[in-house]
């Protein structure tokens, strides 16, 4: 554990206020990875959600010829390198329902995360409120509190069997009525995550529609984060920028890593109306001043190519795959989970293991809630390394959150197989 | 020119304060530069600094080899990959004069931009004072001011014959008097950036124990920006933070870009005591999550490999030729310019270049400084771009750098020099 460092320095520098709530976390991915030196080393990484093969090989290759250039090599314009602002435009064109203007309505930033980052620095006044779905993706409070801005919980509900049965992500529901009663007069974004991670919720239309009339009816911006956008199955993944006049007050985040199994490629971006786009294009300008350019060469090869090779139906025909194979070795488990229409996480019910009362957890673990302990646990009895959500939840809505562990299932059969067989160590302490 | 949005748009989504400077300006950069569609495509373009080839070949295979790895392409540890930081604390160790831990005091940033951002981000509370020295690097304003900071500036004075001799970069001075006076209760933070762009110069010894005795007393951390460290002609660069007790005040800031001819990559670091360095981790965590993986591997591989190439040295060599053609084609001009000590700019003096009378400026030039009309004169009349930098000024010191343009010479022998006869075409135009 890294020794706490202490808010002033014997130096006398206050740090800001905004980083003060981080500099002292001991946080889940250090935890809870077989590289940060707590969990045993030789276990499964079912935690982080990487993929354990990398990127398509044209799209290697495009990236290869980039850096052999001189041109690929240096800075872009701040907004994206045309190439890339016009595969995406012509990309993503069909499924926004109109022509997306690469100059106007695209700009590219240093992964998803830096351009929800940008959007918020170009829009939120301090104590500007934004409203998030519990769980949410846990970069989102800083992103919003760093920007001045407040975050307000909304927790999705997960159905009365979840903890007895398998059940399905669909039945997790917002509801609407709490969503209207945490609008003030200081809202100004919701953040919509779907595909949901860690659920793996596909927003239907319907329910977008419900939360698109809020955001009409108090004239709310709506961040629709939609990194997961290429990865469901079976069900549609519908935009709520195409639904009625939504375009105008939704701002879409995407990126290259989950679209092309290149996560530490760091290029993402944002779709929008000009509006939205152009003061994120500002923000983004003075906080990195530009994106990577040769990973952006690559990834405009990427959806250059995609269709040629097939590649968005077949990746998902292989997680479609993943998600059986790993749901199976669950279901010998004897665990009930959350079964995803999308995305690459399961979210596993833990409250039936039931955890002996002379296990001996660390200090760093045991002031955590429930599903710390029983990730401790899991990895290491079983040797398989996975996330406790309550993180992704507000102390006000954490014991929701306690209840499941989360497992990323973006890696290859063999490797999801074996977790099953170890996961397996975990029977004789599952009661029914 | 792009057309203006307005600061609330149709739909009612006020813009932060923040972002309301930024979004109405047509940045120099996009006016300055061929590609902008303003001055003549056909010009040579010495703006921008960036060079008209690309990293040396075995850091370019290096990245390579990188893309066809799984691991290379995924997630690194927010902190920075740990062959990178590995290779800076081995490279960095003799010239800062100390063992740097390349766990606690080392974090890689995305590009040095992104690192200063951070930084601020990690350290700033809202009214707290940066003191930056004219010119500036213009992004060192958003980075102060999107954390809640206030810039306050100090002229560096160039000498009194600038206007019509050749000058050294070292004759730029410093008032420390004025440094001083600038100093207030809420004073946090002195930038200083040395080698200096765009003046090329690279403070002495005494210059930075005169800064770091005021530093002391105000107890200031200095940020060091030197990001041209490996750019300096046969002068010695000297670290602030070796100099008596400065190490433990200061954050250094370094640039693969320019260390390895790829501004493109955007893969910066900051090297300083653990208690600067953890909260610009965590700040730098929460905004962008950690920087591509694959061109930090690259870097790395560069570093491993610059001694065995001679690299840096053989650099300078080729620095230092560009700088002599360059200078000796401005003779020939008979234009008066600051000699550079480091880095790849030029000051030019812009005084003696006489405007005809009837020569019409757009729009957007003619509500702007000298500088910005001259430059344009430059760019239509001799088909060579540079940039005004009165940009790099606060308004109240604007006049300075108004009697300048902005040069770059990171470009090879035959453009320099294609350069030089083109801008004989002001000759008519110089009145002694």
């Amino acid at each position: 554990m890294t020794a706490p460092v202490p808010q002033t320095h014997p130096y006398g520098f206050a740090i800001s206020d905004k980083i003060k709530h981080e500099v002292h976390k001991q946080d889940v991915w250090s935890i809870f990875s077989p590289a940060g030196g707590y969990v045993p080393k030789d276990s499964i990484n079912l935690g982080q959600g990487f993929m354990n093969w990398g990127p398509p090989k044209y799209v290697q290759e495009a990236a290869q010829e980039a850096i052999a250039t001189v041109d690929a090599n240096h800075y872009s314009v701040p907004k994206g390198r045309l190439r890339l602002r016009s595969a995406l435009a012509k990309h993503y064109s069909p499924s926004f329902k109109r022509e997306i203007d690469p100059n106007t309505e695209i700009v590219v930033t240093s992964g998803a995360n830096e351009g929800i980052y940008a959007f918020e620095a170009a829009f939120l006044q301090p104590g500007d409120e934004v409203i998030m779905f519990e769980p949410f993706f846990d970069q989102y409070i800083a992103n919003t509190t760093f920007n001045g801005g407040v975050p307000v919980y909304v927790a999705l509900h997960p159905p009365a069997n979840a903890s007895t049965s398998v059940v399905q992500s669909s039945e997790w529901k917002l509801d609407i009525n709490e969503l209207r009663a945490a609008i003030t007069s200081k809202t100004k974004i919701i953040f919509l995550n779907t595909p949901h991670n860690p659920i793996g919720k596909v927003f239907d239309i319907d329910e977008l529609r419900e939360i698109g009339k809020v955001a009409e009816e108090f004239d709310l911006i709506i961040m629709a984060d939609e990194v997961y956008d290429c990865l469901t199955y079976g069900r549609e993944h519908v935009r709520i920028s195409t639904l009625d006049d939504l375009w105008k007050r939704t701002i879409t985040i995407g990126s290259a890593g989950k679209s092309f199994s290149a996560t530490g490629w760091r290029v993402g971006w944002a779709i929008g109306p000009q509006n939205l786009i152009h003061p994120t294009l500002a923000a983004t300008t003075r906080i990195v001043f530009c994106t990577n350019s040769p990973l952006q060469e690559a990834t405009a090869a990427g959806f250059e190519k995609a269709a040629e090779h097939n590649f968005f139906a077949k990746q998902v025909e292989e997680y479609v795959e993943r998600r059986a194979v790993f749901t199976a070795e669950l279901d010998k488990v004897g665990l009930p989970y959350t079964f995803p229409d999308g995305g690459y996480f399961v979210l596993v019910q833990n409250r039936s293991i039931k955890i002996p009362k002379d296990f001996v957890v660390p200090d760093m673990i045991k002031n955590r809630p429930y599903d710390f302990k029983v990730s401790w646990f899991i990895a290491q009895t079983a040797g398989v390394v996975a996330i406790p959500p309550s993180d992704f939840y507000s102390p006000g809505h954490a014991s929701i959150g306690e209840s499941f562990t989360r497992f990323a299932f973006c890696k290859d059969l063999n490797t999801l197989r074996a977790a099953g067989e170890r996961l397996l160590k975990l029977k004789p302490f599952i009661v029914k």
